[in-house]
């Protein structure tokens, strides 16, 4: 923990702990009830995205709602939104034909638990229901900005998003990558939703300037490599029970990382001058920026 | 082919053929281009969904919008997003782990001809793309009515619409259904995305009226039904090569179909009588509603 960062971490860990408590009762909101039918894939849905998870992306959306002062029950459909495709990708990423895990947020992968059927339509679902949620009216007060929003996270989340991420990765499996090739991968796998997170939050509150919205777009793209960075840095220092999900997978899987480009504490560093730029890119927000800024930190203090 | 409808059935199949050629089209211009990185997942997502298909739903799309006078060039982008959604459902249907199918529109499915995470990652990016499409600012001439389309694309795509009716149908597999059953699993499998095609259709042109609105769901609610009922008749009756998909392959996997709970030819008077309910339905429009009808009437002759 650096020497910045500890006056905000107690008030920062309180915030953060709001936001969760705040997305566990939005999402069980939102999901449908495991009462109604098809009863197995509801109650599959409910499973995959309830009681766990960091909710980084939520806690983004709302830190970039405060920064331009939109209404936190709008950022709130924003933040289920994003946290909604976040989610699906993580049922499809574990399926066998893909990463092939049985351990996420310390339980048992949602086609384990269930089967590899339903937890192919529990994703699919998930990605409907993300767009369902954003699509209601009270997400944001003006329309045109709201179908902005809507056409950004279907951007994010596709083939020159986070699903394109995904197919460069599965793509790179076993191939040594350039550090440029590793970082376009994960801009796209990663980096897409971050920065919806960060840009849906913001407009949750109607349209951007020019200027927030470039401010807004470095912070990301610097928040969102530095999370990758210090994701590979974990997989490999980190056990799996703190974790809650296999370590050391990426390495055992042959996968391009950071440590294979460079050692843990250049990565460390890295991921250090990552977070300058992006608490360099939100100094417009003044103190309206806090919690972009604090998550910011967040991201090189985290454990897990 | 009934008295009715053989003056408007050379007129219509012109009609269709165009729709068709003007989907293909539209489709190309939407899809990725194959050179743009990640390549293989563009080729794919290119491959299952150019090059065949009857495209009765952007068909009923541009008929609808031609009931209520909306601009055929806005309708364009409702009908690419409703077929998009279509080709991501039919390529995860014929992954391994639900109905593993290696043939589709003539040719081998995706996961065939790539590899199961490619076609995985297809279904996923065309249902991005979709709603992608749908938010484009031109797809509709006002923006609230464009978060009302988009949220009812969601909602008729998601859990409690196709992804819905599909966990049914792999719930319903080896067991017998009431005629009940059959049908709540058919209106929310194939139903939902034909209302879906419908009313965005419609809406593409501006907010709907109550009556027309109730009317078009009807028309729509029959003529999904019907669709069903025809295909699994010719499920039965007619063979692979004129299918384009493997034949015979519901009974096989001990699936519920019409013809477990009626004759073909009772299932044929079932489907003409729906047939008649949504041209009743539809009156309203007078001649603007003519290819509205064409399309209910093609449903019961089609051969394939």
């Amino acid at each position: 923990m650096d020497a910045m960062a500890t006056p905000a971490m107690p008030d920062f860990a309180a915030w953060s702990r709001g936001v969760q408590s705040r997305m566990e009762t939005a999402l069980a909101r939102v999901l449908p009830d495991a009462a109604i039918a098809p009863e197995t894939l509801h109650a599959a849905m409910r499973y995959a995205t309830l009681g766990g998870g960091k909710r980084i992306r939520p806690m983004l959306a709302f830190a970039a709602g405060e920064a331009v002062g939109a209404d936190p029950a709008r950022v709130e459909y924003a933040a289920c939104a994003v946290e909604l495709i976040h989610v699906y990708s993580l049922t499809h990423d574990d399926l066998p034909c893909m990463d092939d895990d049985d351990l996420r947020r310390g339980k048992p992968t949602c086609h384990v638990q269930f089967d590899e059927a339903t937890a192919l339509l529990v994703g699919d679902a998930l990605q409907s229901l993300a767009f369902e949620v954003l699509a209601d009216p009270a997400a944001c007060s003006d329309a045109a900005t709201q179908v902005a929003m809507l056409a950004h996270l279907a951007l994010a989340s596709g083939s020159r998003g986070m699903a394109g991420g995904q197919a460069a990765d599965l793509a790179a499996t076993g191939k040594s990558l350039e550090l440029t090739e590793l970082e376009f991968m994960h801009i796209h796998k990663t980096g897409a939703l971050i920065q919806a997170a960060v840009l849906l939050g913001a407009m949750a509150g109607g349209a951007l300037s020019a200027s927030g919205r470039a401010c807004l777009e470095r912070y990301a793209h610097c928040v969102g490599l530095a999370f990758q960075v210090m994701d590979d840095v974990l997989d490999t220092e980190t056990d799996t029970a703190t974790l809650g999900k296999t370590a050391g997978k990426d390495a055992a899987q042959g996968k391009a990382t950071y440590l294979t480009q460079m050692s843990a504490k250049e990565a460390r560093t890295y991921a250090r001058e990552l977070i300058d730029d992006a608490l360099a890119a939100i100094t417009m927000f003044g103190a309206a920026g806090q919690r972009l800024a604090d998550i910011a930190r967040f991201i090189i203090d985290r454990r897990y």
